[in-house]
């Protein structure tokens, strides 16, 4: 396991080698130990450092993965994980998207244009109340219709009610128009509730998940890509941004664009930059490389921006992340005049321009 | 629900309000979806502010509550969560330690004094060299002999292995001594695996458990309190240090001293001031305060300071934590010129003399 870091001040390199393995002092350690377990400097020029520990330290899990990457030092300041080299790894440790960039493009038989992604709002609405917004939407022709990260199991629309209610309005709209529109239901509960929505999900016919992977746990999102049923999954930021700062923890785009493609999601959501949210363009243009780079022999997964995204410059995010890239447009095809039809066709123009 | 907010700014609290909500802009939104279930703020005093959600909006599940304590504003920066109303959410959502403060001290038959914990390290050591530190450390008189949160499933010394070993090594030491130490396997893993582990820690006859809520899930920690063979839970900090940046996410006493207190920690560990972390003493009061202080119908937790406790000065931690804590100190035992019965011994000593 080789990690590639960051660090504000070069004296915290011992500690993380430390840290991250043996959680002891050096007098105290056994040769044997120090020489065969402790964390070794492989590379260094300045502040930048890769470290590599044993494999046998993971011991086959995600969460001891997780602990080595950043546990202990999660607790301390100033160090910044860049990337893992993640060919190294035991090749049934992470699997990666089972679809991605590929594979969806496949599913939805459009070979070239960008990919356009909205969300069902807002809570405290009806299930009929979401299936008709879901319906309009695709009729307009938007791909990839989500539930907003939002939904859980609220009374005012419990899961199952929602699910197939959403399910049965995308794929009626679809027999009307030949369209391949996907209902998204947020499956994301504890671990057990998120496996038993997601087997909902496929029951029900929908054609994706979202899942948010920091409110579960990052190896739900892992076996789920896993499944014999499985289903591609969007994968949304919640709870994560503790773990992105911009002075301590994952680069942004080591976590939305690396470590969320090698746990299998096929769509990584992250705030856009300009939007409600503050991240500059260089992290997003980063994520956005990094979920469709070279990267082990994982797919590609697609970079979905959202977080404020307006009808009005749309074509200028295209022209900036071009068309391996699904653009999430939420409150503003609500705010339409014209209604969530005819903005959603308004958005499926733009992406047919786009091919 | 209502949460208690620090903002930098209170352009932020609108923000807040819709994000934790229906996250749509306020234009979009029917009058009874605003009235009803977007944020209300009901207190501010300047940057500090109070707002209420329906409890109907958490649908009942531990993950919801976390999205919306700080599902999307995690994104944002400048906001800290400092409390939360405990005593309005749903009775069943969450239920505290399951033994707490005095059921620790009905258990190990210890009326007034502090406890001692150490850590059984390092990885690459094999079961039966874990079972002997153990062993010296059960016949020296600490309370709890804990694994090294490093420990998890690998080849040096699988979990069952090393569960089976320290546990019998303990339980040895105690039929010598008559003494009541508890060894407290780390049991972390994916969820399903962190409840199979908690099992196996029973059958193995284990005093009690440890557990990295950030590396599993929070909510695993939650079923593992409310399970009818439950055991004393300690909560270990990996990984959890994005969430409690100075400026941005959780007080470090919401997360260690409330939430995890909630979630059925009854003993959370964190880093001490003064030892390899970098947490003032302020903030270590803080977390003692809360984990102990009333909170809804909830049993008190134990602090337990540690991350570079010496032997040396434990004394003065005595004096300025008090009894209610446990004291956990790792690799300075290994320091000892006299091995770890010795130091374990000295170790007694000090909190007897503390009683």
């Amino acid at each position: 396991m080789t990690i590639h870091y960051e660090v504000a001040d070069v004296a915290q390199i011992d500690a993380i080698r430390l840290e991250q393995s043996v959680e002891m002092p050096f007098d105290t350690l056994p040769p044997h130990i120090l020489e065969t377990i402790v964390g070794k400097v492989v590379a260094q020029d300045g502040k930048s450092v890769t470290i590599h520990y044993p494999n046998a330290n993971i011991g086959g899990e995600i969460t001891q993965f997780l602990n080595i990457l950043f546990g202990n030092i999660s607790l301390l300041d100033g160090i910044r994980i860049t990337g893992v080299d993640w060919d190294e790894l035991p090749s049934d440790l992470f699997g990666g998207p089972r679809f991605g960039l590929a594979g969806m493009r496949e599913r939805l038989g459009v070979p070239t244009r960008p990919l356009s992604c909205t969300a069902l709002k807002p809570v405290g609405s009806t299930p009929a109340e979401f299936a008709a917004m879901a319906h309009e939407f695709a009729l307009g022709g938007i791909d990839m219709i989500k539930d907003d990260h939002g939904l859980a199991d609220q009374p005012y629309a419990p899961f199952l009610d929602r699910l197939m209610a959403c399910a049965d309005a995308v794929n009626a709209a679809n027999a009307k128009t030949g369209g391949k529109s996907v209902y998204v239901p947020h499956i994301t509960g504890p671990g057990e509730v998120t496996e038993r929505r997601f087997e909902a999900a496929v029951a029900a016919g929908a054609g994706a998940v979202m899942v948010c992977p920091h409110l579960t746990a990052p190896d739900v999102m892992h076996r789920l890509a896993r499944r014999s049923d499985a289903l591609p999954i969007m994968a949304h930021p919640a709870f994560s941004g503790g773990l992105v700062s911009p002075t301590h923890g994952f680069t942004r785009s080591f976590l939305y664009g690396a470590l969320w493609r090698a746990l299998g999601a096929d769509f990584v959501i992250y705030p856009n930059t300009g939007g409600r949210f503050t991240y500059p363009l260089a992290d997003c243009l980063a994520i956005n490389d990094t979920a469709r780079g070279p990267m082990n022999n994982f797919s590609g997964a697609w970079p979905t921006p959202g977080g404020g995204m307006q009808r009005a410059t749309l074509h200028k995010w295209i022209e900036t992340y071009g068309k391996d890239t699904c653009y999430l447009i939420g409150g503003s095809l609500y705010q339409h005049p014209d209604g969530l039809r005819v903005a959603a066709a308004e958005i499926r123009d733009l992406m047919e321009s786009a091919s």
